[in-house]
Order: C-alpha cells, then sequence, then structure tokens
C-alpha cells in the first residue's frame, strides 16, 4: 500500500512549514494559553475532554494562517490572537462532532473523545467550544471578522450535511465532491486568512485575495487528506489509512477509480462503498484499482492546481517574509503527499 | 398519575399567554417570514430537518419574550425581528441536540427528527442553525446583543454538559440542579429578553431588569415542565409522561422523594434511576411516592417564588400594557401545572 509516485521534486513538508511557524512563534504562546484559558469551566467534563483534543497535538494550521494574514498587512493590535484562537476553537468543534458523525475511534493518533467520553459529551462540549469561539469573537468586537466566521460556521455544517447525504453514493462527482469539501473544509481556511486582513480593516481587494488563497489553500488541504486516506503512512496521519474506505466516504480517489472501472471494478464498489460489505484483502484491491487508473495522482494533480490557485491570489500582496511563508505553506500540504 | 391538588386560584394558562399573545402578533409573521427563510439550504436535508421541527408548531415562547420586551421599551426599529428568529434557531439548535444526547423518540407529539433523519444529520443541522443564529445576529450588527446571546449559547452548553455529567446520580442536590437548570433553559430565557432591551440600547438598570425577569422565569417554566413530566397529560405536553424517568434524569421531583424517603424507597429509587432497572408499575409507583412527600407540589411552590421574582424584576418599568402582558406569562408558565 501506499504505491504514490512521487511527481516533480518532493521536498521535505516540514521544510515548507518552517518559515510559517517561525512568524507565528512569537504569538503562538499567547494563543496556546488563550485556549487553555477559554476551554476552563467549573464543569470538570468540558477542560478534560477539550484538553484531551486540544493536547493531542494538532499542528494549529488555522489559526497560524489568521496570524500570518495579519502581519501580512502589518496589523498593529493584538485582537488577531483572539480572533485565531476561535478559529481553532470552530475547528474543534467540529472535530469533536466530526468524530460522532463518522464514528470515528481515532483521532490525532489517540482515541477519539466520543471512545473517552461517549458521543454525549462530544456533541455538548462541541457546542460550548463553539459558543466560546463566539464569545471571543464578540469580545474583539470587529463585526467584519464577525460576519465572515459566522459565515463560516454556517457553511461548514451545510458542507457536513452534504458530505452525510453524498455517504456510500457512488454516483457522487468530481464537482458535488469539491463543493463538499469547499464547504466542510475550504471555508474555515479562507475564513481564518480573511479574518487576518478583516482586523486590520484592509481594503476590499486584499481581503479578497486572503478568501481566496484561504479557500484554494483548504481545497488542495482536503483533496491530499483524501488522497492520503489510501495512500498514507499510519504514523504521520495520526490516523488509520482507510479510514474513509471503512466509512464508505465517497472521495476523489473512489470517484476516479469508480469512473473509469470496469462493470466488474463498480460491482467491486458497489460492494464495498454502497453495500459497506468489506472483506479482508478488500482495502489493498481499492487501492490496486486507485493505481490501476492513476486516481491517487490525478487527485494530487488536482490539489497542485488549486495550491497555485492559492500562491497566486498572493500576487495582490507585494513580496515579503510573511507572503513567501504563506506561499510555502501551499507545498507544505501538497508535499505531505510524498 | 396526574393526581396534582391545585393550589390556590388556577386559571386557564391560555388566558395568561393571550396578552402576550395580542402583543406581538403583527410581529411574529415577520418571525415566522425569516425563520423559513433561513433554513433555506442548497442542502435539501437541512431544510427537510429543520421544517419538521419548526413546522410542529412550538409555542415560540422565547422570540415572544424578545419583542415584547423591544416594545415594552418603545424599540422603533425592525432588527428586534431578526434577534428574535435567532433565539428562536438558537432554540431549535439546543432541541436537535438534546434529542441526541436524551435518546429522544418523541418531540412535540411528533417523532423525534433523530429518529426520522439520524442521530448525524440532527447534530449537524443543529450547528447549522446555530451558525445561521449567529450569522443573523451578525447581520443586525448589535454588539451588546451579540455579547448577550454569544454567552447565552456557551452557558447552554455547560449547562446540558452539568445534566449529562448528573444523570443518574441520587446524590445530586436540589442546588446542583438549579444550577443546571439556570443554565440549560433560563440563560436563553433571560438572554432573549435582555437583548430586546439590548436592540435599543436602554440603560444597564433596565437591560439587568430585564435579564432577572428572563432569568426567574425560565428556572419557573423549567420547574413546572419537571413537575408535569411525572404530573402532566400527555396529549398538552407533547411528549410522554415519564421520558425523565427513563431517562433517569434526576429531576427536583426525583431528589424531594428520594431526600424524604425511607432506606427501603431509596432503594426503588437507586434500582429505577441509578440502575435504569424499570419494571412495569414503577412510574406509578415513582408518582405515588412523590405525591407522599409532596414532591410535586413542593417543585410547583419553588417555581412560584421563581416567578414571583420574574414579576417583581419589572418593577423597574412603569406599568404598561406591555409590562402587564410579560408578567402574565408568569402566570403561564406556571398554571400549566393544573
Amino acid at each position: 500500500m501506499g504505491v504514490v509516485v512521487p511527481i516533480g521534486a518532493a521536498r521535505d513538508p516540514a521544510q515548507s512549514l518552517k518559515p510559517l511557524l517561525e512568524l507565528v512563534a512569537p504569538d503562538m504562546a499567547g494563543i496556546n494559553r488563550l485556549i487553555l484559558d477559554k476551554a476552563i469551566s467549573d464543569v470538570e467534563l468540558i477542560p478534560q475532554l477539550a484538553h484531551h483534543l486540544i493536547d493531542s497535538g494538532g499542528k494549529r494550521l488555522r489559526p497560524m494562517l489568521t496570524i500570518a494574514a495579519a502581519k501580512l498587512v502589518r496589523y498593529e493590535g493584538d485582537s488577531h490572537i483572539r480572533v485565531a484562537a476561535a478559529v481553532e476553537f470552530m475547528h474543534t468543534a467540529t472535530l469533536l462532532h466530526d468524530d460522532v458523525v463518522d464514528e470515528s475511534d481515532e483521532r490525532r493518533g489517540k482515541q477519539a473523545a466520543r471512545i473517552l467520553w461517549g458521543n454525549q459529551a462530544s456533541v455538548l462540549v462541541g457546542d460550548f467550544l463553539l459558543g466560546q469561539a463566539f464569545r471571543m469573537l464578540v469580545e474583539v468586537g470587529s463585526l467584519p471578522v464577525l460576519r465572515i466566521l459566522s459565515n463560516a460556521a454556517a457553511v461548514i455544517a451545510e458542507g457536513e450535511v452534504m458530505q452525510l447525504a453524498a455517504a456510500k453514493n457512488l454516483e457522487t462527482t468530481e464537482e458535488n465532491y469539491l463543493s463538499i469539501i469547499d464547504a466542510k473544509t475550504a471555508a474555515l481556511f479562507a475564513g481564518a486568512a480573511e479574518s487576518g486582513g478583516a482586523i486590520a480593516n484592509r481594503p476590499s481587494e486584499e481581503l479578497a485575495a486572503l478568501e481566496t488563497y484561504g479557500r484554494n489553500l483548504g481545497i488542495a488541504f482536503q483533496l491530499i487528506d483524501d488522497a492520503l486516506d489510501y495512500a498514507g503512512d499510519t504514523k504521520n496521519l495520526g490516523k488509520e489509512i482507510g479510514d474513509d474506505f471503512r466509512e464508505g466516504k465517497v472521495t476523489l480517489p473512489v470517484i476516479l477509480a469508480y469512473r473509469r472501472g470496469t462493470a466488474s471494478e463498480r460491482n467491486f464498489w458497489s460492494r464495498v462503498i454502497t453495500a459497506g460489505d468489506i472483506q479482508p484483502g478488500d482495502l489493498e484491491e481499492a487501492v490496486a484499482l486507485m493505481n490501476r487508473y492513476d486516481a491517487i495522482e490525478t487527485t494530487i494533480a488536482r490539489a497542485r492546481i488549486y495550491g497555485d490557485r492559492a500562491r497566486d491570489a498572493m500576487a495582490a500582496f507585494d513580496d515579503s517574509a510573511e507572503r513567501e511563508a504563506l506561499q510555502d505553506v501551499v507545498a507544505f500540504c501538497i508535499d505531505r503527499a510524498y
């Protein structure tokens, strides 16, 4: 498994993330403090469950985008810290609800919160974190930022419902799939980047550029995530290979292998994805079919296109270390596939 | 069952709600239109599921409080409509998540959404409605209202987690129970009333009075709800008698009957509530024990105290038809018990 042929010069993804990490480092301590602070509640179960996820070493990519965007536009206040923490809380709330919806057992290499504390607590603590996110945004008091991130919250939920409705449906088209990931993943990347500019009251062209950057980066990120679910390495992913397969998720690698396959191969996909009848060896067979039809390679190639768009969106800004760091994140997202 | 001895002059609850209904009628059409409008999504499942609950004839008590409070303070704009619709969406989102957490089969006399569309869709559509609520509030653009209702959202979720943690625990005290209902129910009543004043930029004493009114009304409302779960009439409640009993919820009637009971009666409560081992006749036995120790009557007497506080909080305002309508809601909430 994991037979991905590197296309072009693969770099170490960690190297591509380094400029961003260095750029945001002075602010990330403040964000981490705020995240711990706002996960506090007299209701013991809340910090317990929230910390399980918060401490589990997520990359905090989304809040880093907010910070980097604020720095790119030379924002001078300190509200970007609270906006970034709110973005991370929105993401954490989504993860808690996602794991309930997907019936996932693991998250970031640890048992999912829902396994340890139950689905009920995961739903409610997710609600609490979303409420805290909005509280933080109201404290900041920027209506443009509130508009951007409340839109994102509604759109993310819409995307999750779309994904649920498309589950196990092999007639899902590439366009349907792109609409789903645009909403469920890219909306928060877009909101995270745009709000870093909005907090500084930048002109609408700059906000549009940051939005476009974040949206395309988010689509690229999700495409690679979906490719890695069939071609990745369990240790690096913090989740098991084949999770999407077992859940019957119709992601782009499946869509392509199904559409490019023979009638008997389509019967295979119907059995495993639609009927959910998975036998030993089926995941290997799925990966073999994907390799036969370049489904993973095509998925990565699509991700490159969105990545290029993200990079090109940044042309709205003069060259700077911040711009380069943000453009390098694109390489990070895509090079994870190698 | 349902052996509640009327204390004092019981009025027809519908009569007590009439002044409020008449006061808000001209605005409720706009709220209902907005609610339908904002439940729309290209994702078909969302309006389907949302409408199931929206059309099922809830009283819309919370948005009515917002409208009446705005009218009380002679608010002249039209933003109270959107604030009220957002309050109703917050409530609807909570109901969807509640039913998942409580594993309820019915809601407002119909099958619960989670039975028809599944827990997963109920969680996600709840998230969508909460996102839409914040979107509407951002459109209105009042930071004080956003502050009030984002606080409420976080506190409601905290209350739900507290309730989950206290489930089946007979050592829950009356004080614990009051903290739970203060958060899970009264916070939104308080936010609904206060935001009607906040949208009109009223002075803080008036906002505090509206907050106090709503909070105490909410506590009274929930106390009566919990009494009705053992003493009500299925047809009027839109839910089955004994739902709380079957879910092992430790509400005030249970707390009182348990604390006032003999050792062998406590064994009964441990078996049915803590161990969840419910046999035919146990609900009748529970109601009999409650009657033996005046547990329902005491619960209603407590509700009266909070109801009085709600009414007294309105002394901050001059006498008016609006003030009377709001004070009459207290009688509506309490007289439901008869």
